[in-house]
């Protein structure tokens, strides 16, 4: 009788239960382990967005063009159709993390971007009319060193000077475990390295960075020249190697200034790297005051995980 | 009977108890008020010493040669006796901040100063020896930005730049309200602005705004050309002119990594200030991403007032 009795209570009340517990806790485990937000990489060519975990990993993503010359209208809707593309993946996510390259608040304003027609927009409030979720935005370099601290080479080091090497130089700096970040500083890519160098085409600031090694320096594109120094040109080689030699002063400048524990290079141009890393070495040796290690990242998608982040 | 009672206790116990009140409270007010500590600045030529209250007041001060070409021991004892003189003064003070232009932990071991015979030697642990208290250390254009964040002229900013224009050119850095130090950076000096520029020698990097601007390119004594200047002497007038606009090249590049709410400008060669404020502005104008303002310091004993506040 009474174990007829516990037997009927075990079936109507204490399994549903066990099982309603067991999932709770499975949830518990798998949110702690398995979170995920939605990172966005808005880049002047193409948009990048993932589903990231908490510890980094792309489960998911999809990568559309920009078409900025399509117009803001467009622009817009390309960033809002990936997100939803992702979001049909995954209804569970609440967060959403945004890079754009330009100065842009954490709500989504943006007040400069050289390459995108959203410069004086409010794109946080589009996006958020279309797509209810918690946004956050960044600066793309910002979250490009976010994602290096967090995840990549930058994971066991507590200060570190990131830049990203492509049609411009962007950078993020994490000092002593923070990102610094001030209504669009750091700027690294416009620092002068020769006052009265080359007229200045981008900030105003002749002889600035950029101007000498931004991709518009190379006279044909730089893939082409890439191939022609693999291949053995000479004259493809010497820009690669005055690239780094000019790299290398900037380098030096910013360790004189950080004290970093590393530099990481990341974008398009660092795929160079063995081209232009021993006049880069040759001038930062020379000219630091402070010792430091220059790292070429190896992180795919670092801007979509970094603007995931933020969100975490 | 109850009257002539309560007069008595009152007499015996309970004016003395009043007076002891009134003295403590009295005491926890001039506490508050009034606490002061001892700051100490070691020069290259002087070291400046005083008494500073919490409101960074110099109650009162003492200067003393340095003596560096007399060796290690004069000089230690030289900062020993200025310290042991000001606390005859003031028997109470428990704690002394001590500035030294150099790498210098926070207990007082020198790494690193160019002009002083006390590199790689345990300053903090020769002074204790000698007086009991407790004695922290910094680097003297630390100790200047913080003595400009709290007292003077970047008190009402949150993130300010300084600069020590001086035989070189130190530098302070508050971000955000912290003071950003880490083993001898912020190295804002040697920053090159022209990287086939002036062979360094100083610091191995050529084309650096020290070896610019540094006191060492006066051809005679900063001074000399100084009044010069103010004669109207045209070639005087002329490096000073130049001066400007190499310190403005200089503040740009600051301005475009750090987005400041104020440069701060101190030190001897800021005494010239409007000799050269006119170049150098222009050349700001011309280069900074971010608008900031320049502002030159007024503070008297910045350095003995910083130090100060590393013992509050």
């Amino acid at each position: 009788m009474l174990f007829k009795s516990i037997g009927k209570n075990f079936l109507i009340s204490v399994i549903p239960k066990l099982i309603r517990y067991a999932k709770a806790f499975y949830m518990l485990i798998a949110e702690f382990f398995i979170m995920a937000v939605i990172g966005v990489d808005v880049g002047g060519h193409a948009i990048k967005a993932g589903i990231v975990t908490k510890k980094g990993t792309v489960l998911d993503k999809e990568v559309v063009l920009t078409e900025p010359e399509k117009g803001r209208e467009t622009v817009v809707n390309n960033i809002i159709n990936v997100i939803k593309d992702l979001l049909r993946i995954d209804k569970n996510i609440s967060s959403i993390g945004i890079g754009v390259p330009g100065v842009v608040t954490r709500k989504g304003y943006i007040s400069y971007t050289p390459n995108i027609p959203l410069a004086n927009f409010d794109l946080g409030k589009a996006i958020r009319k279309k797509i209810r979720k918690k946004i956050i935005f960044g600066n793309d370099a910002d979250n490009f060193a976010l994602a290096k601290y967090h995840f990549g080479a930058g994971k066991s080091y507590e200060t570190i000077v990131c830049l990203t090497l492509g049609t411009g130089i962007g950078s993020g700096i994490i000092l002593k475990g923070k990102l610094f970040s001030k209504d669009g500083a750091p700027e690294l890519g416009h620092m002068t390295i020769k006052y009265d160098g080359a007229k200045a085409k981008c900030c105003g600031n002749d002889g600035c960075i950029e101007s000498y090694i931004g991709r518009k320096r190379f006279s044909r594109s730089p893939l082409e020249v890439y191939k022609k120094a693999l291949a053995g040109n000479k004259q493809a080689l010497k820009k690669f190697e005055n690239y780094g030699k000019l790299l290398g002063v900037a380098i030096s400048n910013f360790v004189n200034i950080f004290n970093p524990d590393a530099v990481i290079l990341g974008g398009q141009m660092s795929n160079a790297y063995n081209l232009f890393r021993k006049t880069m070495e040759e001038e930062i040796k020379k000219r630091t005051i402070f010792k430091t290690r220059v790292v070429k990242s190896k992180m795919r998608e670092a801007g979509m995980i970094g603007a995931a982040v933020l969100a975490f």
